[in-house]
C-alpha cells in the first residue's frame, strides 16, 4: 500500500538544497522538500541582544515566516495584522533551539548569527525543512567569518543538525507529511537530531487522539532513518566550495 | 545521592489540588506542585470562535500566564508591553491541545470552555501543574454543565489527563524538576499522558546539549510512573463533591 | 433596614489581611474584602525610570490587574487584547498615586517599589481592597529593605494609607459596596486617607445622576470612619514580625 | 497678596467660548480659559456601539487629546507611539461620563453624539475647560438633531454642565490654576458640577501631600463660585443662534 | 465656465497666514487655503534619532494628522485604533522630505526641528496648505534658533518651499481643488516647488483613469503659477517681525 | 561615459519574468531587474472589504514588503516590530493604484484579488519591478477566474501596466537605478505607464535637491521609452499559455 505520491512509509519526498540563493546575507540556502519551498538566510550582525552584552559570547536567533501566498489560501500578512501568531512564535523559537545546539557561541564573539527562514510554498513539514536548510546556511555563515578571520575557535560547529516530521495516517507511521496527509494524521511528531543520530528536541502530538509509547518508538526509528538521509545530503551539498567570493583576511 | 530537597530522582514534589478556589467561574482550581503554584479556572460562555460557528460543536481554549511577582525577580507585565512573548503563546497552546485530547467538544453544543492558567508562584514545572489542574477544573465545569442540562452527552471527558517534567540535571535522570535544578537541566521534558499511561504529547529539548534514545526511554519511564501518581491523586480529589451548589434544572 | 449581607449602613464587610502569601517578593499579600480578593506585592527592583536617572530619588509604581476569571462573567485579557483599557489605567494610577503619598523617596536612592495588585476575585471596591493592602505589602518591603540597609533614612513611611469605598444605594449612603449595590448605586466614591484621618484622594462621581454637598459630606462621614477601623487592622497586622527570614546585612 | 497674573484667589481667568468654529461638526466650540484653548466639537454618528445594539438608546463618547505642539516642551504624538497614555484615558473617561449625567439618551435613539476635544494650547486646567466647551458643542448638537426632527423628547438636556480647577497653592486655595500654579500646588482638585450648583464629579488628589476636610470645603466653596459663572457665559453664549443653517425637516 | 465657488481654473482659493498662533513652539502658523485649516507648528528639541547622532548634523521631521472632527463625516483617531494609516504616514514623509529640501541641517547643529501639521478643517488640498505653511513655521524657528545663538550658519534656508494641488476635472485642468472638485477629480497631481520656480516634488496620479505628457505638462504650468503666488505670500508674511518676544542671547 | 554595470544610460538592466512560480495563487510571477528579485502573487478571495459590500464591485489591494535577507545588511521584519513602516505603506498603495487603472472591477464580481509583492533580494528599483511583474501574476489570476467562468466582462483588462525608475547620477539622467546608484541620486523619480505610453503615475523627488521641468522632461523621455519594452516583455510573456491546468468550468 503505497502513498498518494507514490512513496512508502519511510520515503522523504525528493530533497534538494541550494547554497548561494541571495547575494546579499553570509549564508542563504533555498531547501525544498517535495513542493514545501524555505528559503533560509544566515546574516552576520555586529553585537548581541542587550541580556548577553558583556559576556564575550556570541548569540543565534532565528525567524520564521510564512508568504500570504505560499498556502493553498491566501493568509493574512502577520505585519498587518500587527502581532505574530502562536503557531510563528512556536516555530522560530523551535529552529533557534535547535541550531544552537550545534554551534560554540563563545567562538563567534559579540556577534549575532540570524537566520532567517521564509517559507516561500508550503505544503507541509515547513519548520522541519526549515531547520535542514537553516544549518547549511549557517555552516555558509560560518565559512565566511572564518575567511575573516572573525572566529575565536575555527570549527564552531559540533554537529550538523536536520530535521524531518513523521506521523500516524490512515493507521500507519509515516515520513515527511505533505500537507494532504498531515492535516489527517492523527498523531504528528517533528524530530531534530544530529548526524550521528542523536536526539536534540522530539516533539510529538496526538492530534484529537492519544498514541502509545510504541507509536512513539516507530516514528522515532523511521524519523532518524530519514535524518540520517538528510545529513548526508547536507554533507554532499557543503562539500563543495562556498558558493561566491569570500571575504580577504587582507 | 539525594536530590537538595531531600527527593530521589523519581520522587514528586508535594502535591496538592483545592477545588473551589474562586467563586465564579464553574471550575476553579488552585494546583501546587512543591512551591509552585497556579490557579487554573474553567469558564463556560455561550458561543464558539467565528471559525466555528454554524459546526454544532463547542470549543475549548487556553490561555497561561504569570503574575509579574510570581517569579524571582519581577516580570514586566505582558498586558503593558503590548505583546504576548513565545513562551506564553506557546504554553497557552501546550495547555488548550492536552486537555482537548481528552474531550467530545461535540458534547457542548456551540459553547467555550476557557481555561485560564494564571501562575501565583513559579518554581519549576508550571506549565505540568498547569494542565494537572486545568483537568481538574475542567471536570467540574463539565459537572456544572451536566447539572444546567447543557450536555447532550453527560460523559464528554474520556480519559484524565495529567502532566510532568522531567529532566537529566547532574548526569542523573529526574522527575519534576523545580527551578533549581530546572534551570541547569542539560535535556529537560514535559511529557502530558492519561490516566492509563498512552501519550497525549511529549516535547523534550536538550538545552544546549543531545542525548540519545535510551535517555528519552528513561525520561519517560519515570515521567509515565509520576503521571500514574498525578491521575490517582485527580481521581481521588474528583471523588469529593462539587464545592458549591449546583444549578438546577428547572 | 439592614443591607442583603445583613451589614449596616456604616458596616466594613469582613478584612481580612494576610502577609507572605508569595516567598519571591519582599512584601506580598492577599487582602479580603468579604468576597473581594486582591494580591498585592510588593517588589524591589534597583534603578529607577530613565526620566528619573541621576536624581538620587528612588520611584514607586503600581500596576493593577484582573484575572480573566475574577469576574462574575469571564473577562477578556488585557495581554492578549495587547491594550491596557481606560478602566486599568485610571486605577493603576491611582494606586500609585496614594501610595507614594506615605513614603520618602529620597530615603529609597535610585531603587524602585513596584507594587502589583492582582485581582483574583471580584466583588466591589477592588481598588480601595488594593490600595489598603499594598500599603500592608509595602511596609514590608521596606522593612525588607531596612535590613539590607539600603535605606537612607530608617523610617520612610510617614504614615499608614487605605481606602474604601462608600456610596448612594436606595437612597442610603452606605459603606464598602460589594458588587451588587455598586452595580446599581446612584452615586459612588472612592475615598484614600491616613490613619490620622487627612485625606490623600476623594474621586466621588454620580452615575447618571447628580449629588448635593450634604451627600458628600456623609460620605465623607463614614468613609472616614471605615478607614479609622482599617488602619487599626493594618496596625495590628505589621505589629506581627516579618512573614519570611530577613535578608541579614552581613 | 495677589496671584502672578494679577488674579485673586477665587478669580477666574478670562473665559471665552466661541461657536461654529468648524463647518463640518454638528457643534463645533473654541473654549479659552486664558491662554489654555482647547477645541470641543460634537460629531453625530449614526448606530451605537455594538453592546447597546438593539436598545433603543443613544450613547455619548467623549475623546481628549493633545497637539503635540500645545504645551511647553512638544510632547510625543500617541498615534505614533501606538498607544493612549493613561492620563489621555482618565480624561476622555471623565469628560464622558460628566457630559452624559446631564442628557437623556432615550431622546437619541440609537445615534452617538462624539465629543472630541483637541487641546491646541495648554496652560493648566485643560481638562476642565474640555468640559465646560463641550457642554456648548453638545447643545448645539442637540440643537442641529432637534432640526432634523431626530429626537424623540425635544429637551434632552436636563442641566448644563461646567468644570473648574482648584488647588492649594503657597498654602492657598485657589481656583482655576494655570500650568504655572499647577505644576507646584500642594493638593489639586477637579470639580464637575451643574448650574444649580448639585456636584456631578469631584476628584481631589494631594500631590505629594494629604489635606484636611475643611481644605477639601474651601475647596468645593471657590470652585462651586468658579462654576455657576461659567454657567452664566454658557447661558449668554448659547442665547445667541444655532451658528449655521440649520438642516431642515423637508 | 467658472467653477463652483466662483473662481477661474488657474485661480487660488484665498489664502491667509496667520502667524504666532500658539505661545510654545518656536514657529507656529494657521494657514488656510479656503476652508481647509491647518495649524502648522515648529519645535526645536535638542538632540538627533539615534541613526543620526555623533554626525554633528541636525534633523528635521514632520507629523501629519487629522483632528476627528476636520472631516465631513467623523474619522477614527489613529491614537485610539493604535496605527498610522498609510495615507498619513505618506503625507508625514512627503512634507518632512519637501521641507528638507530647503535647509541646510549642518547649520543647526545635533538639534532637531519637528514639524507638526494638524488639519483643524480639511477641503481638499491638506497636504499643500500643510507644506506652504510649514515652510513659514519652520523660517520662524530658525530666526528663534539665530537670536539664540545656536546656528552654525545664520541663513540655512537656501529657497522658499510652497505646494499646490492641481487636477482634472470635468475634463478642464483646474488648481487648488476643493473636496468637491478632488473627489471626482480624473487626474491628480500635488507639487512642491521653490520660490524660483524649481521643482521639489511632483506626484501625479490617474485616479481609475490615465493622462498624457500634455496634460501633465499643463497642470505643471499652472501649479507653478499658483506656487508663484503661494510663494510672494510667504515672502509678504514673512516680512513682519517675529510675532513674540525673541529669546536674547545673554 | 558608461555606468559601472556596462550600461548607456537609457538601458534596462536584464529583465527576466518567471510565471508559474508558486503553485497555490492562480498568479505568480517571479520578476527580476538585474540582481532585483520580487516575487508577485495574485490571489483570489471570495468577498470584498467591509466598506464595499453590497456594490456588485470588485477589489484589488496590494501589499509590498521585504525579506530582512534581501537587504544589503539585514533588515528589521516588520511583524515582529509589531507595526508597517512608512516606506512600506507607501508603496502598497502605489502598486494597488497602479493596477487599478487597467482593470474593471465590476467585471470582478464580490471578489478580492490581493497583489502580493515580496521582496526577496533587492538592488533598487524593487517597487517598479513589483508592479511590472504584479502586472502578469494579475492578468495569470484574471485568465484563472475565466477558465472559472467568474467574469462577468471576459476581458477586464484595458490597458498593461508597467514601470520604471529613472534618476540624475552624477549630472546625467539614467534608467533603472540599482542601488549603487539609487543610494547617491540627486533627483529620483519612479514612472508608471501603459502600453500605449499614456501616464498612471509619476513621482519625482529630489533627493536634497531641486530639478528644473527640463530635467524632469529628459527624465520621463528616457522613462516611457524603458516602459515601452517592459511592455513588450510583459506581452511576449504572457503569449505563452497559463503555466498550469486551468480550472475547468463543469
Amino acid at each position: 500500500m503505497t502513498r498518494a505520491d507514490g512513496r512508502t512509509d519511510d520515503d522523504l519526498r525528493p530533497v534538494t538544497i541550494t547554497r548561494g540563493f541571495q547575494k546579499h546575507p553570509a549564508g542563504s540556502v533555498l531547501v525544498e522538500f517535495g513542493d514545501t519551498k524555505v528559503l533560509c538566510a544566515a546574516s552576520v550582525t555586529e553585537g548581541v541582544p542587550r541580556w548577553r552584552k558583556g559576556s564575550g559570547l556570541g548569540w543565534l536567533t532565528a525567524e520564521y515566516a510564512m508568504l500570504p501566498s505560499a498556502t493553498n489560501t491566501r493568509s493574512d500578512r502577520e505585519s498587518v495584522r500587527g502581532r505574530i501568531g502562536g503557531r510563528t512564535h512556536e516555530i522560530s523559537r523551535l529552529i533557534g533551539r535547535s541550531l544552537r545546539a550545534c554551534i560554540d557561541l563563545a567562538a563567534l564573539g559579540e556577534n549575532t548569527i540570524a537566520l532567517d527562514c521564509d517559507v516561500i510554498q508550503a505544503d507541509g513539514g515547513t519548520r522541519t525543512a526549515a531547520i535542514t536548510g537553516a544549518y547549511v546556511a549557517l555552516a555558509d555563515a560560518v565559512t565566511w567569518l572564518g575567511a575573516q578571520g572573525a572566529l575565536a575557535d575555527p570549527k564552531p560547529l559540533s554537529c550538523q543538525v536536520a530535521a524531518v516530521s513523521v506521523g500516524v495516517v490512515d493507521g500507519r507511521v509515516r515520513l515527511d507529511l505533505p500537507y494532504e496527509e498531515d492535516s489527517r494524521a492523527e498523531v504528528d511528531a517533528n524530530v531534530v537530531a544530529t548526524d550521528t543520530g542523536t536526539l536534540i528536541e522530539v516533539q510529538s502530538t496526538g492530534e484529537g487522539a492519544t498514541f502509545t509509547r510504541s507509536t512513539l518508538d516507530s516514528m522515532l526509528d523511521i524519523a532518524l532513518a530519514g535524518i540520517r538521509k538528510l545529513s548526508d545530503l547536507q554533507a554532499e551539498v557543503l562539500a563543495q566550495p562556498y558558493p561566491r567570493d569570500l571575504p580577504g583576511r587582507s
